[in-house]
């Protein structure tokens, strides 16, 4: 028997805790995606993701300010309804405080948390302030989206290529994951544009990103070592694919789709083809730049 | 100039860090009340709330079991939606786990989570699960209501009689704060057979309370000592009217129709008139047993 939450890990822990819950027929879809999906009306369907950031877990508060603190928080959120291909709507927030708190600080997180609203056009509509150990603050975000704009993770079929947005890794270096801009615009671009069949943002890895794709989809993946986007702070492809917190796009979709949307695509939308949707069967494989296969395990973020 | 977050309070608090929130007219009602109002449709709005529970703050896991930690995170988001006079629908739940938290405890924390979702027909469809150094649960709550249902704090006219739900006061002796039937049903009936002009629960004692219906609707409040229904576990008209965590139900409505509730009301649900919306201009009097008015300061549960 697994007794401790270490050994079990995240995914095995969310399987286990929530493998009792009991939605009803609104919910198009519940645990495991980016974000849930409820149906409002037969046209319209909302998108429902938590995202939580406690000190000393996601941040510290000597390497970040409270400001990028609050961004952060929200640009997650946003992140999260992009990677659905919805929009941001509305907001609530929880936040939890040390009861030695500067005011000053309190007033940055919020500043950072109304203006990563304010950008992304998001009513942040209020939520919870309590007194905790440690700074913790929880965004609760909902999106919006027509049904057949919705993309799930579970949709790449046999012979979609992969795609991915920006360049990854070096994101704790290059301070990126406090100030990163969630690939909104990108994703409204890429589901009007190219119709993706599997979609999900970049938060622990792309090494363990694309498992969750090949696991949601169960397909297996081929990424080409040579063609991954490194970021100039990561240095190497391994930091590309293992660093995490990059928080641009993934997404699956059929060759000619993809070609069209290369060759087409406006000057912002940066793009690069890392590889393709193999065949059947959970699996994951990278295409070494030594022309060998292997297979790429998910050693990005733990969890626990 | 204030500085720290204790001097403010929390009102103060909340006030000052929410002053530059911007909405669009999809927000019906934001920061303020029990819940935000958003607006899906001419005929639907949709409730959103936040409560966030954090070990050593507002439970300690040597007094409270995991199953009666989750049933009161999502009881307490359950009850914000009743106060407003709508159905809970959806919920999503952030989680934070000390890394050597016990399998079975999370196991409790979600099966009391699940159980208070089965029995308010709530989908609980997600969220986060994360590391954290205490144990955090933080529920998001969406409702639903007709617009012409939605009561707010900020309705209460001359002339309303003040009535609550239940007992009050003694909820930590009784442990009543943990275990607690959030008022939904009594909520319903209320709403449709009544029609309050504002309504909110008890959640930091009803001194305190009583001074957000009265700042919320700029009315003077007074409330008869020898009517307030005291709960066995307070002992004391103080202790209920002080003690906070009832998560009963306070509204206002015309006498007519609160005589009319009173007299019709079916047995399950304990009503009791407490006092009057006297006059204009924020205040809360107590009328005593021996017959003096003074000032009810609110005295109840401090977040910081």
């Amino acid at each position: 028997m697994t007794s401790s939450l270490r050994a079990l890990g995240e995914f095995g822990l969310i399987r286990r805790l929530t493998r009792h819950l009991r939605t009803d027929r609104s919910v198009i879809r519940g645990v495991g995606d980016d974000a849930a999906v409820l149906r409002v009306s037969p046209r319209r369907a909302w998108l429902l993701s938590m995202d939580m950031l406690v000190e000393g877990v996601h941040f510290r508060r000597s390497q970040a300010t409270p400001y990028q603190i609050g961004w952060k928080a929200m640009a997650c959120g946003v992140s999260d309804i992009a990677a659905m291909g919805g929009r941001p709507r509305f907001a609530a927030v929880s936040v939890g405080l040390p009861r030695r708190l500067a005011l000053a600080e309190a007033d940055g997180i919020y500043r950072g948390l109304t203006s990563a609203a304010g950008r992304f056009r998001v009513n942040l509509v209020g939520g919870d302030t309590v007194r905790a150990p440690q700074l913790v603050v929880d965004v609760a975000i909902i999106g919006e989206a027509q049904p057949g704009e919705i993309v799930l993770r579970s949709g790449a079929r046999v012979g979609d290529r992969l795609l991915v947005t920006g360049r990854l890794g070096g994101s704790y270096a290059s301070r990126k994951h406090l100030t990163f801009t969630p690939r909104l615009r990108e994703s409204q671009y890429v589901v009007r544009h190219a119709r993706p069949n599997a979609m999900m943002d970049l938060s622990d890895g792309l090494a363990s990103d694309l498992w969750r794709i090949a696991e949601a989809s169960r397909v297996a993946l081929v990424v080409d070592e040579a063609k991954i986007p490194v970021a100039r702070a990561a240095g190497t492809v391994w930091h590309a694919l293992m660093d995490g917190e990059d928080y641009e796009l993934l997404f699956a979709l059929p060759p000619r789709r993809a070609a069209g949307l290369l060759q087409a695509k406006p000057h912002w939308l940066q793009v690069t083809d890392i590889g393709v949707v193999a065949g059947r069967g959970t699996n994951v494989q990278l295409l070494t730049k030594g022309g060998r296969l292997r297979v790429l395990r998910p050693e990005g973020f733990k969890h626990f």
